[in-house]
């Protein structure tokens, strides 16, 4: 019973990023730290910052800083999100040779978050792709509200599809499906993946979940019978939810390394040292952070 | 992929014992209050109470109140939980149709509540389930620590088999597994049963997992797959972990009811109305609980 799964995965740690997006702003020195803490656990990948206009997302004006003074470690891959062109030639001029784009499926959360439809963002990516490319650099498209939008509640999976068929036809190296708002459950991971692993077996894809309704590592154990190796988390569950104040955000990725370990599936990360990052993410925001592994421990953990 | 998911689940409810039981202790009046709540959400099943020593347990003191005043719903199935004969008898005189006893896999755990080994505690039940029987109940068997044992760690799943084997022997018309301080993941949960599904396919069995490492619903998730129709959810997430201070108790049950509900599953359960009550059950303990969906809303409640 249940499918074969993948042996290894591979964890992009979003804390930095996606998680900081969502707090108060924070020192820059402590960004670094927490950079620097969790390339040292042995994940793989870490999305370091995001080049968007400080009068967007404050939290992010400091992210040339930030990248220049990270010890960039030679195991790990960084990555960095870019809103557009002019954030993608920050992007390569950093030196990064991964960056990232978003473009929402829901063309209503598209037009409030960058006032444009998701067709023409489509059209802008077609030119950012290939940017990327000559500047050195692969490009990954991010498709928020893949599972669901807070505005006009489902999308249809098919239209998350066809957004997967312009892409990887406008040369994306890799597809990735942002469950913007923790709108994903086992069954739309389940129709999604169906539909767009078929179309694409080969296109990399990796999985972006939030636990806003408790459903993160669920829905990561249904994409792992699809065969998906790549998932985004964040230390400690770090970030929130811009539509529901107070609720979780992204996954947390100690909870994340946590199973997958159980389940003998290798990540390579020290989840020893990932716990101690979470502690330091804590202190640097201030408030204690959702992550149940962080708080209980991990099941080994006994009591004497 | 994947196996044919049951199309009904039975939830039993039972923050009103295993979560208040993990909680500073509330007044009477409010227990009742929040039982009568959860009993008009539709749920088919409400643990109202444990007839327990109220030096051992001072949150249960009041057991005997507590019921005579719940407004019992026709439509609900109660039950008590005992840790011995002599509970036993105050359930039976209370009219409780539906009585639960407790043993742990984990012999140090047994020893550490009880003072006894689990040997000692499986004959104990071997004379109470008769009794229960006598006095017009039935009796369940909670295999405590099913999924690991925070002094020992990792229990033998054949070792959990072979209480299963020894209580079913002994007339047990139920077998629940607790999954006592949150060790239970996807991994343990098929490794166990695919071990007591196949030696007692005809069992009725439940399963009792805490959310404390963020893995609850993947662990339904699982069992789900393997046929198990019956779980117990807390409202709100009500309760805690002794073992570890400030960690989440039992899966939340609008977070078990909101992801059934989306993959068709049906539970009898009114979702607002559960959440409705899970505000009260935040009220009576004066602090959020750490439900995603009493935070976020379910899936389908768009912004405007």
């Amino acid at each position: 019973m249940g499918a074969v799964l993948p042996d290894r995965v591979s964890i992009r740690e979003v804390g930095p990023r996606d998680g900081l997006q969502n707090e108060d702003p924070v020192p820059t020195a402590d960004k670094v730290r927490l950079i620097d803490a969790l390339s040292a656990t042995g994940v793989g990948r870490v999305e370091a910052v995001s080049y968007v206009h400080p009068k967007a997302i404050p939290q992010m004006a400091d992210a040339d800083e930030v990248w220049r003074t990270v010890a960039r470690n030679p195991r790990v891959r960084y990555s960095a999100l870019v809103p557009n062109l002019r954030g993608a030639q920050r992007a390569l001029a950093g030196g990064f040779t991964e960056v990232e784009v978003v473009v929402s499926a829901s063309d209503t959360h598209n037009r409030r978050n960058i006032n444009r439809a998701t067709e023409e963002s489509l059209d802008e990516i077609a030119q950012l792709v290939p940017a990327l490319h000559e500047g050195g650099s692969t490009a990954e498209v991010i498709i928020a509200t893949s599972f669901g939008c807070p505005y006009e509640g489902d999308v249809d999976p098919k239209r998350v599809a066809a957004i997967v068929d312009r892409v990887v036809a406008d040369g994306a190296d890799r597809v990735a499906f942002g469950d913007t708002t923790g709108m994903g459950t086992p069954r739309r991971v389940r129709e999604l993946l169906s539909i767009v692993r078929e179309r694409h077996p080969d296109v990399p894809m990796l999985l972006h979940f939030h636990n806003t309704r408790g459903t993160g590592l669920a829905n990561i154990l249904t994409a792992l019978e699809f065969g998906i190796t790549e998932y985004d988390a964040s230390v400690g569950g770090l970030g929130g939810c811009p539509y529901a104040p107070g609720a979780s955000g992204n996954v947390a990725t100690e909870e994340v390394v946590h199973m997958l370990h159980d389940m003998g599936i290798d990540t390579g990360i020290d989840l020893d040292k990932l716990i101690e990052a979470a502690r330091l993410a804590e202190q640097i925001v201030g408030r204690e952070l959702p992550s149940g592994v962080l708080r209980a421990g991990p099941r080994s953990r006994t009591v004497s």
